[in-house]
C-alpha cells in the first residue's frame, strides 16, 4: 500500500483546472506583474467543529500525487485562453502554463497525527504562481479525508472495541468522494468498507453481506439465504429483517455454526440483537457474529452498547460517510511569508475575525514521560521548543516526493497510537475540554511588532 | 451542453467496482442460482430532511453515462477474484463479467424537476444482475446533486434576484464532489461557479475575484490592485478587506467607473456594503457592483436583505457546496416488480419503519389551469390519472440513451419554472407546508391485499 503503487493502481489525472478561477487570473497577473518570488502558504483549520475536540488528519498521499503530477494539458489551456477574462492576457502565459510543474518545497503533519484548530497541517514553499494555483485541489483533500478520518475515531472510540465497517457510499457525495472517504474511514479505525474500488485501489479490506432485495427476489426467504451460503459457505451475512428479524434468525440456525454473521438493519436493534444472540446461541452457534447497520452514528453505538447490545459489527454509513453532524472543515491556506531579493518578509492577514499569524511555523507537542500528550506550541521554524517533538515533516523537495509514504495499516496504526496518548477528557465524544495550543511568546512578541509596523506604516 | 459533447469533454471512465461488495456476490449467487429474471428497481427519497420541504432532482446525465459506460476491465476481474470471500465463485462468474454490459431500461423524472419524498425519480428495468449491480453508483450520484440543487435553489430564492455563484470547491467531499456541485448548483439556479474545470467540462459561467494572499504579496495594497487592473480591465472584482475594508473602498475608487466589482469577505456586511456603495457612488461608479462572501446561507441572505445590504452579488461556499445543514439525502433503491417466466410478481419489503410499496409506478402531477402544482399521485404504471402530467419519461431503452439531454442552461430554465409553478407556502425556506403527494387508492388497495398474501402464506 505504498505511495507507488497506490498512485499506479488508483486515481486518473485530474485536470490543471481543478481550481478556482481566480488562481489562474492570479497567477497571469503574477506573471504579468513579472512576480514570482518564493513564497510559503501554511494550510490550518481555523476553528473546530463545535462538535469536535481534535481532528486526524488525512489525505496528504493524494495531496503529494496531486503535486506530481499537476500540468496543463492543450485543451485544457485552451479553455482558458477562450475565457473572456482572459483576452488581454498575452500567449507569454499560457506558453508558461505549457511548460508548468510543481517544483515546491512541502512540509506536512503525517496522516493518523492528532490535530487542533490553528495547527499548520502543510506547509508550500514555492515560486508564488505555483503555490497559489494549488490552494483549491489541497483544501479539497485535506479538508475532506481529515473531516472523514476524525469522525471515523470518534465511532471507532464508541464501539469499545468492536469492528465498524465504512458503508456509506451511496450516501457521499459523489462515487469519487466515497473512494476517499473509505480510505480516510480506515486510517481513522474502520477495519474495512463496503466499497470495492476503495478497495482495490488503496488495499482496504472489503465487506458485504446482501441487500433486502436479494430475500425478495426470491420466492422463500430461506431459497435466498441457501442460494447465498452455498455460494460462500465461509463468508457469509445473511440479512434477517427483510419480512420479519426473528423468523429471519430462526431461518439461520439450518446453516449452523459455519454461518460467519447475520445483519439487523431496523426496529430495535439492541431487543433484536439480545434475541436473535439467544436463538443462535441456543443452536450451538455461538461464533456467529451479529452486525448492526441503519443510520447509526458513535452516539446511537454508545448508547446501545450502554443497554447491553449483543452486537460484535457495526456497519456505519451515512453519519460516517458525509461526517453529518459536522459536514464541513474549515481549513484555509494562507500566505505566511515571501522571499524578495534583498529579504525574508513575514506575511499575515488583518481582516476582522479572519487575522492570521506570520512567517512559516513548526508545531511542537509536548508530552509526558509516558507518552501522554500534554501542549502543543506554535512556534517559528526557527525556534527550538525543548521537551516538544516537531510534527510537520520534510515530504517534498523540488516538486519529488522524499523518501516513500507509509502504508494505510501504518496510518491507521499510527492513528491509533495517537489517540491513546490523547488523555481522555479530550476525546469524549460530548463536552471535551479543549485541548492546550498556545503561539510561542516569541511568535506573539513578533506579531505584535509586525501589527505596529502596520500600524505606523498606513 | 448536451449529452453528447459533455461526455467527450468530461469525466474518465468509471471503475466497473464503483460499487458496494455485496453487489458483487449478490451478481455471482444470482448467477450461481441461474436467476437473472427481468427486474424492476425505483430509486427514491424516502423522507425530506427536516429541512426541506421539496428537492430538485439532478444527477441523471452522470447516471446514463455511467450505465452506457459500464464494463469491467480485467485487471478490476482479477482484483474481485482475488477477494477470498471469492474463492468457491467458478469462472463462469467471472466470464460473465468480462461481456458485462448494461442493457436495461430507464425511466426518470427530468433534471430540474420539483419532486417530493417518496416518488420514483428513476427506475430500472434490467436483468436482475445489472439492475442491482448499478444500485450504488446510481444513489450516489443522483442523491448528491438532487442534495445541492435543492440547496442552491433555496440559496437563490432568498437572494430576490440577486446571483449568486457557487464558491465552495475548497470546502467539497474531494474536488471530485466539487466538479458535480457546480453542476447541481449551477441547475438549482446559480449563475455560475469558480470551479475551472466544472466551467471546462459543462460550459457552466466562471467567475472569480482575488484572493487575501495576492494583496499581500505586494507592499501597497494599491499596487496589487493596479496589476490585476491592468490586466483584467473590463473583469476585475477587487476583494477590499485584506487590512481595511473602508480604505480599501478609497483606492477602488482611483479605478473609476469601468470597474466591474469590488468584493467585500469579512465584518458586518450588511453596513459595510451600505459604506462601500456611498463611496463608490460618491466616485461615480455606480454600476459597480458589490460582491459578498464569506460563510453565507439561505438565512443569513435573507436577514441581510432585510436589513438593506446594498449586496448585488453573494459568492456562497461551504454552505451551499456541502448542503451544510443537511449534508445527505436518504435515497434508496428498491426492488418492486419481477418478471418470472409464467407471471409478473409485485415485490415489497415489509421491514419496520422501511416497508416499500410494490409495483412499477409513475408519478403524476396535477396543475391548476394557470400550472400552479396542486397535488401529486404515485400510481401504478398501468393506471392513468386525469388531469395529471406523468413526470417520469422514458431515458433509456437496451442500454442506449433514448433522444439527446437537454443543455445545462436547459435544466436551469425549466428549474425556475417549476420553481414558480409551486405555490409559496411549499417554498418558504422555513416552516413551509408539506405539499400533498398521495398514492392511488389502486395501488393502495393491490398493496393491503399483497400484504395479507404474505400474511396467509407465512
Amino acid at each position: 500500500m505504498g505511495h507507488g503503487s497506490e498512485k499506479r493502481a488508483g486515481a486518473a489525472r485530474m485536470s490543471g483546472l481543478a481550481t478556482d478561477l481566480y488562481q489562474l487570473t492570479m497567477a497571469a497577473a503574477y506573471h504579468a506583474s513579472r512576480r514570482n518570488e518564493r513564497a510559503s502558504f501554511e494550510l490550518f483549520i481555523r476553528k473546530l467543529p463545535d462538535e469536535r475536540s481534535y481532528l486526524i488528519v488525512a489525505g496528504l498521499e493524494q495531496a503529494l500525487d496531486y503535486l506530481v503530477d499537476l500540468n496543463f494539458r492543450e485543451d485544457e489551456i485552451e479553455y482558458v485562453r477562450s475565457l473572456p477574462v482572459f483576452k488581454s492576457v498575452g500567449e507569454e502565459f499560457f506558453d508558461y502554463l505549457r511548460k508548468f510543474r510543481f517544483s515546491g518545497e512541502v512540509w506536512a503533519i503525517p496522516e493518523g497525527t492528532i490535530v487542533f484548530a490553528g495547527e499548520p497541517l502543510l506547509r508550500v514553499t514555492a515560486p508564488l504562481i505555483e503555490a497559489q494555483m494549488v490552494e483549491t485541489f489541497l483544501l479539497a483533500t485535506i479538508n475532506f479525508q481529515t473531516l472523514i478520518a476524525t469522525k471515523a475515531a470518534r465511532i471507532v472510540e464508541a464501539a469499545r472495541g468492536r469492528g465498524i465497517i465504512e458503508f456509506g457510499a451511496r450516501r457521499c457525495h459523489s462515487f469519487g468522494a466515497a473512494i476517499y472517504a473509505a480510505r480516510a474511514a480506515f486510517i481513522g479505525g474502520c477495519i474495512g468498507t463496503s466499497n470495492v474500488e476503495a478497495g482495490r485501489m488503496f488495499g482496504i479490506p472489503v465487506y458485504g453481506t446482501a441487500a433486502h432485495s436479494f430475500t425478495m427476489a426470491f420466492d422463500r426467504e430461506i431459497d435466498a439465504f441457501r442460494a447465498y451460503y452455498n455460494l460462500f459457505p465461509e463468508s457469509t451475512t445473511l440479512l434477517l429483517d427483510t419480512y420479519d428479524t426473528i423468523i429471519g434468525a430462526h431461518l439461520a440456525t439450518e446453516f449452523g455454526p459455519q454461518l460467519r454473521a447475520v445483519r439487523l438493519d431496523s426496529g430495535d436493534l439492541v431487543e433484536l440483537s439480545k434475541q436473535v444472540r439467544a436463538i443462535l446461541d441456543g443452536a450451538g452457534m455461538g461464533e456467529t457474529k451479529i452486525l448492526a447497520s441503519g443510520d447509526l452514528n458513535e452516539f446511537k453505538i454508545a448508547e446501545m452498547l450502554e443497554r447491553g447490545a449483543q452486537i460484535d459489527l457495526f456497519g456505519v454509513g451515512t453519519e460516517l460517510s458525509t461526517s453529518r453532524d459536522a459536514p464541513a472543515l474549515g481549513g484555509v491556506y494562507k500566505l505566511v511569508e515571501v522571499e524578495y531579493a534583498d529579504r525574508l518578509e513575514p506575511k499575515m492577514k488583518l481582516s476582522r475575525d479572519k487575522a492570521t499569524y506570520p512567517y512559516r511555523k513548526q508545531v511542537w507537542r509536548e508530552s509526558a514521560n509516558d507518552g501522554t500528550f500534554e501542549e502543543d506550541i506554535i512556534a517559528i521554524v526557527a525556534e527550538v521548543i525543548e521537551r516538544g517533538e516537531p510534527l510537520l515533516m520534510p515530504v517534498m523537495r523540488d516538486g519529488e516526493v522524499i523518501g516513500s509514504m507509509p502504508g494505510l495499516g501504518e496510518m491507521q496504526d499510527y492513528a491509533r497510537q495517537q489517540l491513546a496518548h490523547l488523555p481522555v477528557q479530550f476525546k469524549k465524544n460530548e463536552n471535551a475540554a479543549a485541548y492546550p495550543v498556545h503561539y510561542s511568546s516569541e511568535l506573539e512578541r513578533k506579531r505584535v511588532e509586525l501589527l505596529k509596523e502596520f500600524e505606523c506604516g498606513k
